[in-house]
């Protein structure tokens, strides 16, 4: 065959995948105007820019296992994507074109809502904000939640296994997951959808596709456990010396609120005042400054008054000067100002320029030396640049995020990433850490998995990867680097 | 080679295998006497006698490895076994006397307690009691409980996804390991341990290994998550009119007392009934004579009186109708003696002949309605045959026990195992149901998994088990059948 005939060939199999797609999906379900792609094509920090032979948009499992069995009938590869909110590349498809992008948005079903079982079984299209809703339209609670949760969906979150600022009392997304529906990568449909709270007979395979990324096969559906409402929150904002403090705070507020404390966030003071400069018309929660605060909330249920338990923890947090100041929210109003501050604190960093990102947790016990020495390293590579480590301190979970110096160029200060990403994790990896605590690793961090993860670990992953995806379709070059 | 030359030969073998694990594990580490390993070849059902080459007992993940992976290289097979406290028999070997019986026994160091991560590294061969009394002497509560926490060991909790009396508010043993050590079949040890309760960097390998039953590899160290030790608790024996009025008090307990309910399980008359009759010298919770019984319990971590809250609780659930009577622990002495009730149960169904039992698990609200099926199912098959059903309501777990007609032959009524174990099962498929929801599989249940396992879960499985034990000796026979 000469190369002009080559080429055809190829051109051919290339129209033939595209006209049997569409006689899966039908033509609402299929994307190939480029234009019309573009929006699944970029992710929400730009650094990724892919390119696809099609947008697939399948409305059925049984459509999803058909795009997928046939993809890998072509041994072409398929990116499974949800909302489009991930912030390491794994929802983007490479820069070759030749992948299938596979949207789940219009799979979005609440299939059904069982208040008896205190359970909620819906597709993996539907939104975070939706699923909270339906929940809520019961008087039950669905308490995972996220800045992006009015975009990120279900089968995102699970395959990204999310976690978000109730993770301390409820656990990341796969925690949520009674059970699962899966398309695989050879087209057979996993009916793992199950209202069971126990259910011991066979390996866990719901929690081996939570957080695979796609690269095991596609969540399509998962039944989802539903929490009674709280009744009231008590929230708190409180000042304190530094992070030593901060963490006994931790403890004693464990010690006296139980499984009762939902959120406990870390705000440094630099966080507080950017988010107050950045003039969003947030308030600030004390008069005096404050070197750090914790933000942190109770569920009550029964029908004490919410306050109550919040001020005698507090008191003794005063007392023992583990805390510097506190105040209580004593409206709803003035629980959304408090929250603000910590919502908004990703937005108002932007205002300052650039910005250098580390999502990483360690044991509890060694966050305050973490932040001590991640400082260091910092002031060290890049003098003048700011830290602003906030986040889930609850679940040593902190975004480590590094502001630019005030007036240096930007992007000078981002051509340096690497180095400072480098500084950073080698400290985080010293103390037991991880280097992805609930982003995922996605095309971002998959060289650094290679070269911190213990590589018995590594090996098994692969070994289950071949296995299950043995032609290598599955978001093919996420969590692992290609063959 | 004449069939008798083959035969010395084999003994050649099996002497030379023998030797060299004896070099790996030393002297107190293997056991060969016959009347030595009695008591690791009996499960305490009864229903499995084993028999094994020897008894190998490593003291080290080193040394535990090391045995795996000469076995491995020998093709021959090896039984994990912790404390033999299984239920279905995935601890004991075959009857063949070929396989090698693994004790983790020997690994029996809590390697480190960091009360300020709240997490716990803890051997296979720690009893659940030993972690319990080591999480205490830190001030901090390891809640996995259950009847056979004396000699159960944190290994076979682990590898069984052992449940108990607290998995409604803690989870099952699985939802305490942050990160496992594993022996794998070819020798290789995977270093997971991880005191992080966020972690997402690649597949979730832990919770793959966990209820696996020891047929992908040997769970040989764990690190826990530790909790805050309740302050007090509030604990309620209450009467109710059917198990309907018990699921609706469940939703209302759930409601008003939230993430504090922490165990709510349901006896039936019949059972409290069978535990006062066998003379061990329970008091009666009532008076008065009532159908179905709840026994629950709070944990109570802020100052306020413990008794307050379920006192509230139990006013509505009696005004309303839900309950007919409730009473409420005043002293530590009578919280004892209310779950002493819940605990000599299985004991006091000893006395009344045999019993044919099962450990299934049901969507919620389906509990009522299989609990009203099974009845007459039971009946239908084994007329006079007494359901005890109890058990862990909250989580939908009930242990739906049968014991015999008064004065029935014994081995007349168990020699019907079979036949009323299809009946009963037949009743939880239809609803969704397990039918293992704590126990597991391993031998007793691994041909009732092939028919009524997701066919397609079932190949999964078999796949993961072909890449992590290609040549099958790992607890071969348990969980799946052989190849």
């Amino acid at each position: 065959m000469t190369a002009a005939r080559s080429r055809k060939a190829r051109r051919t199999v290339k129209t033939e995948l595209i006209e049997r797609l569409a006689a899966i999906v039908g033509d609402k379900g299929l994307i190939l105007d480029r234009a019309d792609m573009l929006a699944y094509l970029e992710e929400p920090r730009g650094l990724y820019h892919g390119a696809a032979r099609c947008v697939v948009r399948p409305s059925t499992v049984d459509e999803t296992a058909a795009v997928i069995r046939l993809c890998n009938d072509y041994r072409v590869a398929v990116v499974p994507q949800g909302g489009n909110t991930g912030l390491v590349g794994g929802q983007t498809p490479d820069e070759s074109g030749e992948q299938v992008l596979l949207s789940l948005q219009r799979m979005n079903a609440i299939r059904e809502i069982d208040v008896g079982s205190d359970t909620m079984t819906v597709e993996a299209g539907v939104t975070l904000a939706r699923a909270q809703d339906a929940a809520a339209s019961v008087d039950r609670y669905f308490p995972l939640s996220y800045a992006s949760e009015g975009s990120a969906t279900i089968g995102g979150a699970l395959s990204t296994n999310a976690g978000g600022i109730h993770v301390l009392a409820y656990g990341s997304a796969g925690d949520f997951a009674l059970g699962i529906e899966v398309a695989l990568a050879d087209g057979r449909i996993l009916s793992g959808l199950s209202k069971l709270r126990k259910d011991n007979t066979g390996y866990h395979l719901t929690r081996l596709f939570i957080g695979a990324e796609g690269t095991l096969g596609v969540v399509t559906a998962a039944t989802l456990k539903l929490f009674p409402s709280p009744r009231a929150h008590a929230t708190a904002f409180v000042a304190l010396d530094d992070p030593e403090k901060a963490l006994e705070f931790l403890h004693l507020a464990k010690r006296e609120l139980g499984p009762s404390l939902h959120a406990f966030e870390l705000i440094p003071r630099i966080g507080v005042d950017l988010v107050l400069r950045s003039g969003v018309g947030a308030r600030a929660p004390f008069s005096d400054h404050h070197p750090w605060h914790v933000l942190l909330e109770t569920s009550v249920f029964d029908g004490t008054p919410p306050e109550e338990t919040m001020f005698a923890m507090l008191s003794k947090a005063l007392e023992s000067g583990l805390a510097r100041d506190a105040a209580v929210a004593a409206s709803l109003d003035q629980r959304a100002a408090f929250w603000r501050i910590r919502e908004l604190l990703p937005e108002a960093q932007k205002h300052e320029g650039g910005s250098i990102k580390h999502d990483v947790s360690l044991p509890l016990q060694k966050i305050p030396q973490f932040l001590a020495e991640a400082a260091a390293g910092v002031e060290c590579c890049i003098p003048g640049a700011r830290p602003v480590p906030f986040g889930h301190l609850g679940d040593g979970n902190i975004h480590y995020n590094v502001t630019q110096p005030p007036g240096a160029d930007r992007d000078a200060f981002l051509s340096r990433r690497a180095e400072l990403n480098e500084a950073v994790h080698a400290i985080v990896l010293l103390h037991g850490g991880s280097i992805s605590a609930e982003h995922g690793v996605g095309r971002l961090k998959r060289e650094l998995l290679e070269q911190v993860k213990d590589p018995v670990s590594l090996g098994v992953m692969r070994s289950i990867k071949s296995v299950l995806d043995p032609n290598f379709i599955m978001n093919p070059g996420k969590v692992l680097t290609a063959r």
